[in-house]
């Protein structure tokens, strides 16, 4: 990004325009997309799985990592999805997303919006201090991504 | 996450403290922390990137597209720093970032926080569909991403 952010500097402390070109970008070129999808989800999985240890039992429970864990979920919970709606970024050997997801995208986004709901009510649960609040809601959560992931991930 | 989620399932719906030992991720693992960071920063990267082909003029500029991205970049500005903070996510070969972060973790939080500021400015900015706001705003957002790279990126 050191480079960019030179030419950047550069093209807008002369005023110019640069080119006719845009660069490539995870919002108009398909391969970045999936790219862009791929490392989102996977940064969100992240924190779930610091959370869902704690659900398990499997290190013990702490509210304040808990409600980090969660707040960055719910900002996180919106992103991915703009990586499914740029042109070309349909399945190929570089994906698991499979083509039921266009041909049922309204679907697809519902259960996208779904989730963001859920995230939003982790991260309130979460401030609650209480692991008999987190875990219905945490497991309503995973039931999300697990019912997504079952019709859309192969 | 197939596999997990099926995992979670049945451990908790048979009340199974599953393990004594944690899963591995982002938050207790150095080189899963490095990953993620990369991960969460290439991700706000690309949406600063659709930003700066407009800022440009590249493309036209378009108020509500403009506005996505800002709003995304400042879901995300807050995200990889904790990725930095895990024992044994220090350089190494598969990292760019200088252990001079860690000589100076003040004044790395502290650029941080700043980024996470201009994002929430930019955000606004973007809200007002002038690109005369948004300008300088987008600029100085810039001048503190590059500022740390400068400092703390190889």
């Amino acid at each position: 990004m050191k480079k960019s952010l030179s030419v950047l500097f550069t093209a807008v402390a002369l005023g110019l325009s640069t080119s006719a070109v845009a660069d490539e970008n995870a919002f108009n070129d398909g391969d970045k997309a999936v790219e862009y999808r791929q490392k989102a989800l996977s940064v969100m999985q992240q924190n779930f799985a610091a959370m869902a240890e704690m659900v398990k039992g499997e290190v013990d429970y702490d509210a304040q990592v808990f409600t980090n864990r969660a707040n960055d979920f719910e900002k996180l919970a919106g992103i991915p999805w703009s990586g499914f709606a740029v042109e070309g970024a349909m399945p190929g050997d570089n994906s698991d997303a499979l083509t039921a997801i266009w041909d049922n995208w309204e679907d697809f986004q519902e259960r996208s919006n779904d989730l963001q709901q859920y995230a939003a009510k982790l991260a309130s649960a979460a401030e609650s201090g209480s692991m008999d609040n987190i875990k219905p809601v945490f497991m309503d959560t995973a039931q999300t991504c697990k019912g997504c992931h079952d019709e859309y991930k192969d």
